[in-house]
This record gives structure tokens, sequence and C-alpha cells, in this order.
């Protein structure tokens, strides 16, 4: 079997993951070249790894390379990515910056694979929380039909790196440690504040320990934040039909690790809901929890592969209305995993 | 003025902010009896109060009872509240049991004060959840009409009581205490793990801390929970108006306390986005935070009257279609101030 020398750029949380899963998937790798800001050393699962700092010539003979995904003109996407196609390397990003570019597939294997086919060298992965919600209504749409989609997201810390699911650690210690100093019972008022300055937050506006927010990203047209409309234009470009409507709030939990989506869907033609379950159940990528005692939640999910699917159910005032909960690693399929799976896709379609 | 004697059941959470509330909207008491299962002292805010074992002799010439609200046939309402009301004491009860029977009100004192009126000695406080709803979407309901509504709600541990609290509570300290002792890292297997056995669970059937789960209650028709349920129902009754479709998913988030609801309206009028805020703004029991800095979030909705809502924004794809974002905290708005406050408007309106 070709054997293939794969470039990493990224050691946080989703640089991480890519590696684990690499290694996990037996990836027909000749080469692993890891790269970072910084040289160093790293340990995943007891194995140690070489980090080299990163420049333009890391790229050369290299196959592919999957930029793990920090955004914006000082991210090594944008600063790399074009280093590494002119070097002849495909480069997989797992940031924003190219996802809604027309000369970029953005894919989910699963879905829209066929857009691989017309890359030039660069594809994107879509964001966290775009790829579990069209996995997990992908068959529906397939079927009957979408009309739109009403979401609520309730996301863990983890999507904003590392330093997010440090912050929330210890500030959830601390929190702690100050109420039981201060001998503070749960019902005090002192139990209840907010007890970060601003000065004291990091990776968040605000504290993210035993609290919640509605604010991931920055805030854009119609007041939408950032993670809302790559929901909506993701989806619309990933799935190419710009006529479905998609309207979203996405939140942040004080979770370390998984997405959960309250998804409302309205299907355009009437479904039947034991049909709807097994097109779920038949669908790669998904495992529906058909039950009421074992749902979907984050802390079963970490470092698990599929899409989880629970509480599908019908709105009882509307024939096309439906409830689906879907639950999903953000660092595995929601990035590290799909990235992976991107590229296994590009050697079995000869596409590299 | 008048005075008052005054029966608050129950010192659990609810019960306790009860007893909070009435010291501190200086209720006319002319007598504070506190009654529970079991005779004991309990301190609120540096105040010692004495707990009697709950009888009927209790209720004797008392005008005012306020049941805390254990539901089911071994609460104290299902035992008590008709020995009150026998008593000619007025029953005000937080709990489930009595809230769709036709000849309780179901009052929120902002929305429908008038049902008050035909009271039969019951009257019912609606579920957290629904109260701070209701509140949230009632000045957009009787300007523009509503067609429906969809609801994910991001609820606090002390919805389920303080024994849930406290295992919100202790299984975040044992959890970062594991974590700690094993130096276990953000990222390996091992942090992100259910740590906890179903015998270890008391409150909740799941592990709470750092975790989320879509089941409040128990399961009921079309797999919707009851606190699903309550959302349609209540509102329903309410408002008077069957005709109003309402669809929920209700999870548990770690949280201590105060509820958020991402709530999406289809109105039946086009609406102006401006004049919505205007109406919020003016409502009573509403601060509405219009701004993308300050956000409504749990840990500043604490131990405050309003309901707060943001984050008020228009769907880009219905015209009639607008996202509210609400706060407010479960055992105030959504329990315990709710109840004084219809106590309050019994005696403003002459009605005991």
């Amino acid at each position: 079997m070709k054997k293939f020398t794969v470039v990493v750029v990224g050691v946080g949380a989703v640089g991480v993951e890519m590696i684990r899963l690499l290694e996990k998937r037996n990836f027909p790798i000749k080469e692993l070249r890891i790269f970072a800001r910084r040289e160093r050393d790293i340990v995943i699962d007891n194995k140690t790894y070489h980090v080299n700092s990163i420049s333009p010539d890391g790229f050369e003979s290299a196959d592919i390379a999957l930029f793990a995904g920090t955004e914006g003109e000082k991210g090594a996407a944008v600063q790399f990515a074009h280093e590494a196609i002119k070097r002849g390397c495909i480069v997989i990003d797992n940031g924003a910056d190219f996802r809604l570019k027309p000369d970029v597939p953005l894919v989910i294997p699963e879905i829209n694979p066929e857009s691989l086919k017309n890359h030039k060298g660069l594809i994107a992965n879509p964001n966290c929380s775009t790829i579990q919600m069209v996995v997990s209504i992908y068959p529906i749409y397939k079927e009957y039909g979408i009309e739109r989609i009403i979401v609520a997201t309730f996301q863990s810390a983890s999507g904003a790196g590392r330093k997010a699911e440090v912050e929330l650690l210890s500030q959830s210690k601390e929190i702690l440690e100050r109420l039981e100093e201060k001998n503070i019972k749960i019902g005090d008022k002192e139990f209840l504040e907010n007890l970060f300055t601003k000065k004291e937050l990091e990776a968040f506006s605000f504290q993210i320990a035993f609290n919640c927010f509605p604010c991931i990203g920055s805030f854009k047209e119609f007041d939408y934040t950032s993670e809302e409309w790559k929901m909506v234009k993701e989806t619309q470009k990933i799935l190419n039909d710009n006529s479905l409507k998609i309207t979203a709030t996405c939140v942040r939990i004080p979770v370390f690790r998984s997405h959960a989506e309250a998804i409302y869907i309205e299907t355009k033609e009437k479904f039947d809901l034991e049909r709807v379950k097994e097109l779920l159940r038949n669908f790669p990528g998904v495992v529906l929890i058909d039950s009421l005692v074992d749902i979907p939640q984050p802390i079963l999910c970490a470092q698990k592969e599929p899409v989880f699917v629970g509480r599908v159910r019908r709105d009882p005032f509307n024939e096309k209305g439906l409830w689906l909960w879907c639950v999903a690693d953000n660092l595995w399929k929601g990035a590290a995993l799909n990235a992976v799976q991107i590229a296994e896709l590009l050697i079995k379609e000869n596409l590299l």
C-alpha cells in the first residue's frame, strides 16, 4: 500500500487529536511532520513527538497537510497554506478562513464526497457545530426535504481551544476553593455571583464555570454571531442549497468536550417517525439512541467517532415538525476526525 | 395596614427563598409559621427561624399558605392543601399537582391577574421554565399575536431542589480531586469519561457536573418530558389560548441557579424589531439587555427579580421569526417570587 508524507500544523486541542486519530486509524504514513510556532517535544498517549518550528520549506515533498486551525491573518493557514500548495502538498484546513471561498470544497465525507473532485489543493473542514448538525439532518433532508431548521447549541469549552478548557478547569477549582475557604453555603448570595473580574478572564468574555452564555465568536449581520452564521452558510454550501433556511442560537456551556444541539426541523413533506429513525439508524456516521433511558450526552460521546442522535420525536402541533438531539465530540467528528476522513477519501479516490 | 398570618410549607431551595422574599419585600406579616416534615431551626441571612412539624391544625386561623412544592401523593400540597383551605386559609401552591385543574387559577401577576378573582381557595404557581418564557413573550403576543414557539431551555440544578445543587457541587469537587490525584490531564481519555456509577447518582439519572442532558421530569405522550409538556399546557392555560403552538426541548446544564431559554417565536403579524424591543423594555418584570457586550447569563441573574431578555433579533429568513434569550432566577421569579407576588396581589385586590 502506498504511504504518504503527512504534515500536522498546530498541536493545540485539535492538532493533538489529529495526531491521535492518524495513529488510531492506521493512516498510511511514510513520514509524519508536526509543526507549530515553537519547537518542542509533546507526548500523546505515552508516545513522544517532536514538533518543529513551522517554515515554508517544511512542506517540501509532503503529500497532505492538516492545518488544525488558528484562524485569521496571524494563523498558520493564512500564512502557510499557499506555501504548502505551491510545493504540491494538499492542504486540509480546519479553520474558517477559506471555508466559504467558491473554489474551496467544504467537505463532510458522508455528505458531499463528490465536491472533493474539483479541489485546487485546498480543502476546508466545516465548523464543529455545522458538521454534527448536517450529519444528523442529512438522511431526513434526502428523504423528505427540509424547509427550515431552528437550532440551539450547547457547546463545550474545548471548541475555543485548549486554553478555554484550562480556564473552565481553573475557574471551577477556584470557585469551589473560595466557597470552602469562606464557608459559603449553597443558596448564599456570595455563592451565586460572578466571581471573576474581566481581567481574570482570558479565553472567554464571561465566567464559564457554572454559567452559560449565548455568544460564540463575534457579532455580525442581524446581530447573529459568527458561529451562528457558520451554521447557516456552511450548511447551505455543503448541501449546495441556498434555499435552505437555518437559524441558530449558539451557546457556550461549562462542559469540557462534545457539543450538543437541540435541532428543530420543518420538513417539506410529511414524514413517518419510524422511517425517520430507520434512516438515521442506517446512515453512516450516525448512532441512533432510540431510548428514553440512554440519552446522548457530552460525557458519553467524548473521543467517540459517531454523531449520536437521540430524542427523535415529532412536534404534536406540526405534522412536519421534528426534533433531534445530537451530540458529538467537537474535536473528533467536529474537527480532527472529519479532516482525517477527508484525507482518507483523497487517497481512496486517487485525488492526491 | 392590615397584617396577615402567613404559613410557608417546606424549607428546601424554594421554601427558603419564600421566607427570604417575604422579609425582603416587607410583606405585611402578623405571624409567620414555617412547616416542614421535621421540626428544627434554620438560619436564613443570619436570622434563625423555627420550623414546626406540619399538621392540619397548623393552618388554623392562618390567612395565606405558600406551599414550596414537593409534588405527588406524598407531597405536602396533596396531603395538606385541603386541610388549609378547609380552615379558611388560601393556598398558593408552587408544585405541579393542581396547576391544570380547571377550577384552579394558574397565575403570573404581570400576565393574568384577573384569573385570581374566581379562586376557590387554591391558586397554582406555574413551573419555573413556563413563567420566564411567558413573561418574555407576552408583550409580543399582545401586540403581534404568536403563531408558535420553539424553545430550548438551559436549566440549572436548583430546579431539581437543594439536593441537586449539592450533587452538582460534590460531583464537581470529586472530579477535580480525582483528576489531580491521578495526574490526569485535559484531553486524556480518563478526563472525559463518566466518572460516576448509577448508584452514586441521586438527584439526577446522569452525571450533572461538566455534562448536560435533555431529560427533566419523566417521559410522557409523544416522548416529550413532563417538563416540556408543562411549558406547553401551562402557557396555554395562563394565556387562555389553546391554539398557541409550543414545542420544547428542556435541558439540564451544570449551573447552580437561574434558567436560560433560547426562544424562537413565529408571530402572526409582521413585527418591527425596534418596536419589539420597546415593548419588552416597557413590560413590568422584564429587563431588556439591548447590548452585544452585556448578555443575560445565569450568574448575573441569581437572586434578582426580573426576567432578563437579550439577543432580541430577527430570523433573516423569516419576516415573522424572532429570537429571544431570557434568563431568570428559577427560584425567584420561577417559583418563590411569583408566589409571593400572587399573595401580594390577593391582598391588593381584597381577594383574601
